[in-house]
C-alpha cells in the first residue's frame, strides 16, 4: 500500500494551498512583518457588538435556546429577510424588480462555503471557469483541487475587460470547448488581488455575454462581493444581479468575514431559482446548515441596527490604513523605474507590479530579500489562472489589514529595501 | 436547457434527504407529537453555561480578538489539546500506548462536516462501505448522494456481527469486488437507529476483520461516536481507536452536537496519520475550518470544568424521558402481539419492530394512521442500506429527545392507537 492508495480521485488531485507555504514563512520567522495575510484588523474586530448581542440573545429564553439548537439548511429566517432587504437597498432594487424572495438566499460557513457548494454542484473535473488575470488565489486553489481549469481573462482598471471576454468565448467556442464552460467568477469590488472594481458600464455586458454564449447549458456569472462594504471613496456600484433581467444568471456570493468577523463563519449567497435545490442537496450533505448560534449573532447585531455604524468605523480605519500604505509606497518605491501600482478605493489591498524580468514568486531572489529585510507579501503570480492571460512573475499583493500603520509603513520601508538591493 | 442541464455529475447524483418528508409533514401538521426529529432536548440546552463562557472569552480582549478572527483550517489548537486529553481519559489509554499527537485530531463544524470529508477524501461513486443494518439514515443519504454503495451487515444486540461482517467481505472478495471496499462505519454507541452499542468483545474482532481484509488499500473503521456521553445506565466502552494498535485503521468522530448544543456547530475527528493531509486539504476547499468563535466557547466551557456537570444534567434529564417512553410502550403496545422492543442504555432513540407484514413506510398505511392520530415517527426502512441485509419494512425509529414526558407519553398512547387501528 502506497500513502494515497485508497484516496478518492478527488483527495488525489487535491494539493494544499500556496497559502501554506506562507504560512509556514510566517510561522518560521515570527518577527516578519506579515503584508501577506488577507486576514481583517484585530483592532476593529467586534469585541462590545458580539459580547452585547450574545448577551441580548441569551436573556430571552426562547431565542437562546433556538440559537443552541439546529437550525435549518438554508438559514436563519429572519435572517435571511434582513440580508435580502439589506441587498434590494444596497442595489438600489425592489422585490418587484429582481423576484428575488427568501427563497433565493442561503446561508452558508462564510462565501467561501458558497463558493465550495457551487463547485459541487456546477463542476466537473475538466469544466472550465473563466477569471480576471489576476484574480483570487484561494478560489483557483480550489478550482485547481477539483481538476476544473481556470482560464484568464485581461482585466484593466475598470475590470474585466468585455471585449476580451467575449473574445475568450469566440475561441472556447470555436475550439469545440463552450460546452465546458460553466462560470464566469470575477470578485467585482476592490477585488483581491487587483483592486479594482468592475464598472457599472461593464456589468451588463458581462451578464449578456453569459447569456449569449448560454446554449446547451447556462452560463452563471459568480460575483463575489466579499469586500463591496469595504469602500473608502466613491458611490457604490450595484451588484452584477442588478442587471440580470432574467434573474437566471448572476450568483452573488457575499460574507460577514470582512464587515464584521470572519471567526462568526456567516456568509449567505442568493441564487437563481434553479440552482437553489441543488445547492441545498449538497449543503445537506455537509453541514444541514452554518452555524445557528451565530447567525443569530449577527441577526441580532443587525437588528439592534449597530451594523452600519460599525462598517462606517470600519471604513475609517482602512482608509487611513490605506493612505499610510500609499504614503510608504510613494516615499519607498516611488523612485525605482518600472515600479507602479493602483490607488485602491475599497479593499484590503494594493497590487504592485515591478520591473519586467523582476520575479517576485516564491523560490525569486526578491523573495528571500524581503524575508531577510523582514517582510512577506503575497507573490502574484499566485493569483493568475493556469491559462489565458500569461502569469506576470513581477507582481505583489500586499495587504494593510492586519498591520497597524507604522508597521504597515516598516514593511514597505523593508520591502523597497528588498527591491533595491536585488536590482543592484 | 432543461433544469438540470450544465449540474455536475454529483448534482444530477444528489437527491434530498429522506428527512425532508418528514419535515414537511411536520410543518403541515403543526400539532403532531413529533417523535421523529433526532434533535436534541430544547430544556437541556445550556443557556447560562454559553452566556458565561461568551462573557468571560469576550471580557478578555486579546482571546475576544482571536475568538472572532479567522482560525486555523485543523481548529483552535487549545481546544484540540483539551479533546485529546479527554479522549485518552475517556478509554482508558495514554498517547504513549495510542500515539496520538495534536495531528491527528481536527475540529470539524460538527461530526456531520467530518463525515463529508471522509467521504469526499475516501469515496468515488461505485465505491462501497460496509454498515450496520439498520445504521444512521443521514449518513446513508449522503452516500447515496455521492454514488456510494452502502451493504448492511447483520447486527444483534451486541452491535455488528463479526461473523456476518466476515461473510460479506469474504462474499466480496469472491465477487472480485473487494477493491471497492472502502470504510466500515459504525455508530457504536447507542447506536442511531438500532440503539445497540457494539461490545468491547467485538471491537477488536472489526478492527482486525478491517486489516485482514485491506489489500490493495486499507479498509478504515469509521466509530461515529455521537452518542458516547448519553449513557444512562452500565460502564463506558473503549473506543474502537483503542483495539487499534497500529493506530492507522479506525477514525473516530466526535461532536458536541449531542451533548452540549447543536447549533455551536462543533465537532472533531480522530484520524490515522496518513488521512490527516489528504482531509485536510478538502476541508481547506469548504470552510478554512471549523467556526472559531464557537470553538472557543466551547473550549471555555470545557476549560471552567463545566462541561462534565452538564452531561451529568442532561444524562439525568435523558434517563427519565427514556423511563417514560418504555412505560408508555409497555402501556400502550405491551400487549400488541409482535410487537418488541429494545431497552436502551443511552441515546435518543427506541427502535421498534412490528408484526411481520405490518408496513410502516411513509406511503404506508400505519404512517398514515399516525399522523391521523397526532404523532409522527421515522420510517425504519429509511435506515437501511440498499444492499446486504433485507430492509425490514415493520419498523419504526421513535425518539425521545425533543418531547418532555408527557408528550412521549401521549405521542405513544396516539401510535398504540394506530397500530390497533390498521391491525383491526
Amino acid at each position: 500500500m502506497t500513502s494515497t492508495s485508497g484516496l478518492s480521485q478527488r483527495a488525489k488531485m487535491a494539493g494544499g494551498q500556496p497559502i501554506s507555504h506562507l504560512m509556514h514563512q510566517a510561522l518560521a520567522n515570527p518577527n516578519l512583518i506579515s503584508l501577506a495575510a488577507g486576514f481583517v484588523d484585530p483592532a476593529t474586530l467586534p469585541v462590545e457588538l458580539a459580547g452585547e448581542a450574545v448577551a441580548a440573545l441569551l436573556a430571552d429564553p426562547t431565542e437562546a435556546r433556538r440559537a443552541l439548537q439546529y437550525g435549518t439548511n438554508s438559514g436563519l429566517a429572519p435572517l435571511r429577510e434582513a440580508l435580502l432587504e439589506r441587498f434590494h437597498t444596497a442595489d438600489g432594487t425592489t422585490p418587484a424588480e429582481t423576484g428575488l424572495t427568501l427563497d433565493n438566499l442561503v446561508v452558508t460557513a462564510g462565501s467561501n462555503e458558497l463558493l465550495h457548494l457551487l463547485a459541487d454542484t456546477l463542476f466537473d473535473p475538466g469544466d472550465i471557469v473563466l477569471c480576471g488575470a489576476p484574480e483570487y488565489f484561494v478560489y483557483l486553489g480550489v478550482l485547481g483541487n477539483l481538476d476544473v481549469r481556470a482560464i484568464g481573462v485581461a482585466i484593466d482598471d475598470q475590470g474585466m475587460i468585455p471585449e476580451a471576454l467575449e473574445a475568450e468565448l469566440a475561441r472556447l467556442d470555436a475550439a469545440g470547448e463552450l460546452s465546458r464552460v460553466k462560470a464566469i467568477y470575477i470578485t467585482s469590488y476592490y477585488s483581491n488581488p487587483s483592486t479594482v472594481t468592475l464598472s457599472a458600464a461593464r456589468r451588463p455586458r458581462i451578464v449578456a455575454l453569459a447569456e449569449r454564449y448560454s446554449r446547451a447549458h447556462r452560463i452563471y456569472v459568480i460575483d463575489d462581493a466579499a469586500y463591496r462594504e469595504l469602500r473608502y471613496a466613491g458611490d457604490d456600484t450595484p451588484s452584477l444581479r442588478a442587471y440580470d433581467s432574467s434573474g437566471e444568471t448572476v450568483i452573488v456570493a457575499q460574507t460577514f468575514s470582512k464587515c464584521f468577523s470572519p471567526g462568526i463563519r456567516v456568509g449567505y449567497g442568493i441564487l437563481p431559482r434553479a440552482l437553489v435545490e441543488p445547492v441545498l442537496n449538497q449543503k445537506g450533505n455537509i453541514d444541514f446548515g452554518a452555524p445557528n448560534f451565530t447567525q443569530h449573532l449577527i441577526w441580532n447585531v443587525i437588528e439592534r441596527g449597530q451594523l452600519d455604524a460599525h462598517v462606517e468605523r470600519l471604513r475609517a480605519s482602512y482608509r487611513s490604513k490605506l493612505a499610510a500604505m500609499l504614503d510608504a509606497l510613494e516615499e519607498h518605491l516611488g523612485d525605482i523605474p518600472g515600479v507602479s501600482w493602483r490607488r485602491p478605493t475599497g479593499g484590503l489591498y494594493v497590487w504592485l507590479e515591478l520591473p519586467e524580468g523582476l520575479a517576485a514568486g516564491p523560490a525569486s531572489k526578491l523573495f528571500g530579500a524581503a524575508v531577510a529585510a523582514g517582510v512577506l507579501y503575497v507573490p502574484g503570480e499566485y493569483c493568475f489562472p493556469r491559462e489565458g492571460v500569461p502569469v506576470r512573475r513581477n507582481s505583489i499583493r500586499l495587504s494593510f489589514g492586519v498591520q497597524n500603520e507604522p508597521g504597515i509603513a516598516r514593511g514597505i520601508a523593508a520591502l523597497g529595501r528588498a527591491i533595491r538591493d536585488v536590482l543592484s
